[in-house]
C-alpha cells in the first residue's frame, strides 16, 4: 500500500465518521429529541458537514485522487481500489462543481423551507410553504446549471441520486409502465369487487405488535447485535456504520399492517446496510449502491415477501399466537386478499402494491415542469388535482391531502421520486432471477426467509456502493433495468386476486 | 463587537457543536447502542475529539486569545467576554501542554484499560486489569509533568477538574471531616439500632417505578421541553447543549430507593445544565463551573432535600397514589427512617449519606500515592482493602467488590474523586445560605420544591462556567468551602435518628 493510498482512506475515514455522526445526530431528531431539542441539533448537523464538506472539497484530496488514479488504473473494475476512486471521484467532481456559498445557501433554505412546509402541511395551506419553494427551486436550477448537463437540468439533479441514469430513459420506463399498469387498475376498479379488510383493522394492543415487530426482524434476519428497531413519526432506516444499523416504525393501533409492513420494508435497507463488506467499513463504499437499489431491497421484502400468500402462510400461526381473539375465525384466504386491497388513495405512503407508481408518475412529471419553469409554482396545487383525478380518478379535497404529503421537495430532494418507482422495477427483476435457483425455492417453502437475505447479500449488499443501479441490474439479472418481469408479476398477481 | 471577537466565537462555537455532538455520541452508547456497535462508536468520537483539539489547539486560536486579551482587559470579570477569555485561556494552556502524542496515547490507553477493567470487573480478577493500569499511571504522570506542577504531580491532575484547589487544600479539608464524621459513624454502629427498611424493598413493579421518575423531575421542575429521561446501567447526565440535557436512571424492581435518588440526583445535574444563561449557548462558559459544583447540585436535590423528612412527606401522597398496596400501613416515621439508614458498605454508589466521604478518602489517599509511585499498582488490592478495613470496618472479599468497582480510574480520571466529597461540602453551605430566605422555607413547607430551582437558578447555574468552585462558593456563601456547616448537618441528623 502507497503512503498516498493510506492517506487517500485516513481522510475518507474522518470524512465517514463525520457523516456517521450526522446519522446518529438525524436519528436522535427523529426517536428520541425532546420537543426543544431542534436548535441544538441544527447548529451541530451544520457544523459537521461544513466539516465534512471542507475536508473533502480541498486541494490535497485532489490531489490524492489524481495521483492515485494515475498510479492505479489497472487495478479491476470491481477491486476495492478502483470502487474506492470512482466513487470519490464522482462525490468529488459533483461537490467541487458547487461554490461554498450555494452549499450554504442550499443548507439555509432546506431549514427554512421544511420549517415553512411543515407548517404549511398541519395548517393544510400551501401558500404559507409557496415562497419558500419558489426559493428552494431558484437554488436547484442554480445547483443543476452548476452541476452541468446535456438535455434538461433535471438530468443533473437526478444524477445525484442514479449516476448512470438521465430523465429520457426514466421517461422512457415510466412510459412502458403507464401503458400496461394503468389499465390493469382501470380493470380492477371496473370489477367492482370488494375486499373485506375487518381482519386486519381491529384493535390490536401495541404490546402485542411491538413483539410482532420482533419476529418479523427475526424472521427476516436482522442482526440485532448490530442493529435496533425504534419507534418514529415517519419510519426510516439509517446506518451510523456497518456494525450499527437502526430501524424505526411506527404502530397504529386499529391497524395491523401499517405498522408491519412499515417494519419489513425498513428491515429491507436495514439488512442491505448490514451486508455489505466489513472491510468498506469507514470508505465511501459503506453504504448501498444507489436509493433505487436501495428501494429495490426495501420493496422486495414488502411487496414480493410480505404480501405474498407464502409468508401469510407462515406469519397465521404466529399471529394467532399473539393475537388469539382477533385472529379467530380468519384464515390465510381473508388475510392474503386483506393485505392487496387495491384502492386509489390519495397518501403516496399508504398506497397499495398496484396503484403506488402512479404516484410517482404524477410527481416525476410535476417536478421536471417544476425545475425547467414550465409549470409556475402558484399553479402547483392544481395542477397536483389535476393529475390525481387523471390518473387515480379521485381529487384531493386540501392541500394536506394534495401536494404538501411529503416532505421531499421541502428539503430540496428533485430527482429523487423516481427511484421509489425504478426500486419496484428492479424488485421483481432481482426475484425472479433469485427464485431460478431451486435451494431458494425450496428453503421459501419451508418458511426459511434467512436464504434471501443470504441471497441478497452475496450478490448485491456485499458490494456496498461499488456498481450503479444499471450495473447492478445487469451483472445480477443480466439485464439492464426493464419493466417487463415487474409488470407480469403484478398483472398476474392482482388478475387472479380480482378475477379479471 | 470587534471582527476578531466573532472569529473567536465562531470557532469556539464550531468546537461546542463538535463536543455537543460527542456528547449525542456518548449518550447513544449507554443507552440504546447495539452490544457491536462499539467499534463504529469510538472511531466517531476518536474523530470528532481529534478535530476539536486540531481546532482549539491551533495558533490562529492563540493568536486570537492574546490579541483579545489585550483589546479586552478593562471588562469587568463577571462580563461574558472576559468570562469565556478567562475559561478559554486555561483550557489553551492546558491543551497546549500536551503533545499530540501524549494526547493520542491518551486515548488509546483509555480504550484498552477500559476495556480490561471490564473485563476484570466481571471476572473480579485484578490481574487483569493491572497491565493496563500500570500503562495509565505511567502516562498520567508524563500528563502531570507536561502540565506542570509545584508541590504533587497529584496538583497538576486535579487542576485539569479544579483549577483553584490543590492537594493540600483538599487534603485539609478531607481531615476537617474525618475528625468529626468518623466518630459520628463509628457511634451510629455502636448504638445498635436496626433500621427497618422493608417498606422500600417490597416488589415495585416497572411501569410504576417510571410514572414515579416523571412525578419526582415535575416536582423539582425539570424541563421535558428541552430535556428526557432515559434508562442507562449506570445513571448519568449529559448536555447536548443549554436546550438540550438528557438524564438517565436504572429501576430496580424490589428496590424503591435507589432508582428514585437516582433520578433525583441526575436531575439535579440536569437542571444546572438547563439553568445556564442562553446567551452562553455555543460558548465554553455553557456548561457547570466544575465537578464539584456540579455534585454540590446533584447532592443537594438528592441529600438535603431527598432525603429529608419534609420531601418524604410530600411524597408519601403521591407514593400511596402510584404503589397503594405497597404503601398500606406505612407511615412517613418508617419511611423517613428506611430511606436513611447508615450501614458501612463496599460499593461508593450504594453508599449512605453518612458513610459516603468515607469511600471517597479511601480513594483519595490511593491515588495520591499511585501517581506518587509510593504504592505500586500490585500492591494496590491488598491497600484498598486493608483501608476499607481501617475506614469502615469491612474488608471486601473480592477485587469486584473492591478496588475494581469504578470505572474512573481505567478512563485515566485520577483526580476526579475528591470532587464528590467536596461536592457534600459545598451543598449544605449552599443549601444553609438558601434557608435564610424566609419565602424559601414557607414555600418548602408547602412542598413547592421549584422555589429551590429558582433560587439555585439565578444564584449558580445561570452563570455557567464563569467562575470557579471557590469564587462560586464565597459569592453564593460569603465564604470559601468549609466543611462546619455538612458537619453539623449530618450530626444533627444523625444524632437524631439514631438517638445518639
Amino acid at each position: 500500500m502507497s503512503e498516498k493510498w493510506q492517506q487517500l482512506l485516513s481522510r475518507l475515514g474522518e470524512i465517514h465518521d463525520l457523516e456517521g455522526s450526522c446519522a446518529v445526530l438525524g436519528w436522535d431528531q427523529q426517536t428520541y429529541m425532546p420537543p426543544g431539542g431542534n436548535q441544538v441539533k441544527a447548529s451541530q448537523l451544520a457544523t459537521l458537514l461544513k466539516l465534512a464538506h471542507n475536508m473533502f472539497v480541498s486541494d490535497e484530496m485532489g490531489e490524492l485522487l489524481e495521483d492515485l488514479e494515475a498510479e492505479m488504473k489497472d487495478m479491476p473494475y470491481d477491486s476495492f481500489e478502483a470502487g474506492i476512486l470512482r466513487v470519490t471521484r464522482r462525490a468529488y467532481d459533483q461537490a467541487k462543481c458547487l461554490s461554498e456559498d450555494l452549499v450554504t445557501e442550499l443548507a439555509k433554505a432546506r431549514t427554512l423551507a421544511f420549517a415553512a412546509w411543515a407548517k404549511a402541511k398541519q395548517e393544510s395551506d400551501f401558500s404559507i410553504f409557496r415562497p419558500q419553494l419558489e426559493h428552494t427551486l431558484e437554488l436547484k436550477r442554480q445547483q443543476a446549471e452548476a452541476l452541468t448537463y446535456t438535455d434538461t437540468p433535471y438530468d443533473a439533479l437526478l444524477r445525484l441520486y442514479e449516476p448512470d441514469l438521465n430523465t429520457a430513459q426514466v421517461a422512457l420506463l415510466f412510459t412502458q409502465l403507464r401503458e400496461r399498469q394503468v389499465p390493469l387498475i382501470t380493470a380492477i376498479a371496473a370489477s367492482g369487487k370488494k375486499v373485506d379488510t375487518s381482519p386486519i383493522r381491529q384493535h390490536f394492543p401495541d404490546a402485542g405488535q411491538w413483539k410482532l415487530q420482533l419476529r418479523l426482524l427475526e424472521l427476516m434476519g436482522f442482526n440485532m447485535e448490530h442493529g435496533r428497531l425504534d419507534r418514529a413519526e415517519h419510519p426510516f432506516t439509517t446506518s451510523f456504520g456497518i456494525q450499527d444499523v437502526r430501524l424505526t416504525t411506527h404502530l397504529y393501533p386499529t391497524d395491523l399492517c401499517s405498522g408491519l409492513f412499515s417494519t419489513i420494508h425498513e428491515a429491507g435497507h436495514g439488512l442491505y446496510e448490514q451486508g455489505i463488506d466489513p472491510k468498506y467499513e469507514r470508505t465511501p463504499l459503506a453504504n448501498g449502491a444507489t436509493l433505487s437499489v436501495h428501494e429495490s431491497q426495501s420493496r422486495l421484502w414488502e411487496n414480493l415477501i410480505g404480501r405474498s400468500r407464502l409468508f401469510w402462510q407462515h406469519l397465521m400461526p404466529i399471529l394467532r399466537e399473539i393475537f388469539p381473539q382477533q385472529m379467530a375465525g380468519v384464515n390465510i384466504d381473508r388475510m392474503y386478499q386483506a393485505v392487496n386491497e387495491v384502492k386509489p388513495s390519495f397518501i403516496r405512503v399508504d398506497a397499495d402494491e398496484a396503484t403506488y407508481n402512479l404516484h410517482i408518475f404524477i410527481r416525476f412529471e410535476l417536478e421536471q415542469d417544476l425545475i425547467t419553469g414550465k409549470l409556475a409554482v402558484a399553479d402547483l396545487p392544481e395542477a397536483w388535482n389535476d393529475k390525481y383525478e387523471s390518473y387515480l380518478g379521485i381529487r384531493p379535497s386540501n392541500d394536506a391531502e394534495g401536494v404538501l404529503q411529503d416532505v421531499h421537495w421541502s428539503t430540496g430532494m428533485f430527482g429523487y421520486f423516481p427511484t421509489y418507482a425504478l426500486g419496484n422495477i428492479l424488485s421483481v427483476q432481482i426475484w425472479d432471477t433469485m427464485k431460478q435457483e431451486p435451494d431458494i425455492s425450496a428453503a421459501l417453502l419451508k418458511g426459511d426467509f434467512k436464504v434471501v437475505r443470504y441471497w441478497l447479500r452475496k450478490n448485491i449488499h456485499a458490494y456496498g456502493r461499488m456498481f450503479t443501479t444499471q450495473e447492478i441490474a445487469q451483472r445480477v439479472t443480466g439485464r439492464p433495468l426493464t419493466v417487463g418481469p415487474y409488470l407480469d408479476y403484478i398483472e398476474t398477481k392482482y388478475k387472479e386476486l380480482y378475477g379479471l
